[in-house]
């Protein structure tokens, strides 16, 4: 996220993915490619302005034009799956445009392809990217499509990082003897390296199919029960800090919270950051 | 949405659209082009199952494997956007598959891009889908991308259909002049033609922009109150059965229903649904 302050009531955006594929069959190119606009209301509210729809691996254009007059805050979410080789953010001569200092410390997302943003319909409407405008933190997303996996090479990274609150949100990469594995010794090892900083352990979201398909009803259980188990030795050791989120209602109950079953749409997203909202206010001691 | 019942735990599909452009900058092949699939479960409730992710014009594919036995009913929704050459559904042999007669009278709705279903991730994902698995009733989808503007050629359509209800949704496509020529005349048309019909008059949602652009704010003020005022002289003229949706709120209140700030993503169809259901509720005397 790339924020700024400017009193100009258009904005343009220059920028270059890397990669020539703009969408995903699952995924419109708004969200894989685009570049997401939003700004501060005079109450301080984060709201959406504009989203580009990406019709080429170059974009220059007119990101939002006819706003109101005023000077106000201004934050551009980056694309979620294509990276970016350049980008150039301006407005027009004589107008202010001034970069801004990092806030708080960030909360500290570490997941598969949901926390990365799949299928999330504009860069803004990921749950973590809900969440870090409700609680107005910043945020460092690491989602990385297929290979959560809790592995201590990241937890060595993530120890790194002075983080306001870590989320670990592997499981659906995960298998049960995964997780039994590897959830304690990711755990000692942050909470070795940072002894106050909250840590959040997700369950998997149910699969939107799995009322139907007893193998995925059999995964989520087993994924599920080896978490909690994890949990419970770590609490027992003295563990602190840590805390728990249940996973069957991450997508709501109707089965309509995901694209394609695993990967949650716009919905789905909003209604994980409604999940994961209490956890993270008792986290940041709001 | 063509319905059926199985008993088979595989289900095919064979079919072909009639575009080659599967998918669109803000709205994923998923939608545009894909089949949405949908079973009923053990207490009568339509659940998601799967949608195709598709790939090229003509898809030739397992729709759906390894579901819990049992004969139980399902649905697929058609291509939000693209349209059906063919389509050819099977099961594998010595199983069990009947397609199902047509049930109650249909709500017919009439509007534009978003009755269409722009932006929904799948085809089941549009309002009038949720709201027809909501109320388990047949859906007539008449929304006409750009050009849902109340015209007499469509309105005469309409009455050729008994419906349960009609939905008159094509404010977005329209402006305050020509809600003032028309609206009159085309519910006059429908109730002349049906006198027990409800007819759903719907104002159009404020786009999530709107609140840092003061022309789109006086464009929903202008249509919302060409809307009322036409509401309120039909009522004076004792036309009964009528029915009235605000839409300031049909996306919700956080500038984040839209996927471009005009069409709903999943979370604002969502939404839209929400609102919508009690004044169907009402019209079909549920």
């Amino acid at each position: 996220m790339f924020r700024f302050r400017t009193d100009a009531t258009t904005i343009y955006a220059h920028y270059k993915v890397t990669k020539p594929l703009l969408g995903m069959p699952h995924m419109p190119a708004t969200g894989v490619s685009g570049l997401d606009l939003y700004a501060r209301d005079k109450d301080g509210k984060w709201r959406w302005v504009q989203v580009v729809r990406p019709g080429a691996q170059e974009m220059k254009l007119r990101l939002a034009d006819g706003l109101d007059a005023g000077e106000r805050e201004y934050a551009i979410y980056l694309p979620l799956y294509n990276g970016v080789e350049f980008l150039n953010v301006g407005v027009p001569e004589g107008k202010k445009f001034v970069g801004l200092k990092p806030r708080a410390k960030p909360v500290v997302f570490y997941g598969t392809s949901i926390t990365h943003g799949a299928c999330a319909s504009r860069p803004g409407m990921v749950h973590t990217a809900i969440l870090g405008r409700r609680f107005d933190v910043p945020v460092v997303n690491l989602g990385f499509s297929g290979n959560g996996r809790m592995d201590q090479a990241v937890g060595e990274f993530l120890t790194r990082i002075d983080a306001a609150a870590y989320v670990i949100d592997c499981l659906p990469n995960m298998n049960a003897a995964a997780v039994t594995e590897k959830c304690v010794p990711l755990v000692k090892q942050l909470r070795a390296a940072r002894p106050d900083t909250p840590i959040i352990l997700v369950e998997d979201r149910r699969n939107t199919d799995a009322w139907l398909k007893a193998s995925l009803r059999k995964h989520h259980d087993d994924n599920h029960a080896a978490l909690k188990a994890a949990y419970e030795q770590l609490v027992k050791e003295g563990v602190k800090g840590l805390s728990y989120v249940p996973g069957d209602h991450l997508y709501g109950d109707d089965s309509d919270g995901a694209t394609d079953g695993s990967h949650a749409s716009d919905l789905g997203f909003h209604r994980q950051a409604d999940i994961f909202e209490p956890f993270l206010k008792a986290a940041l001691g709001r």
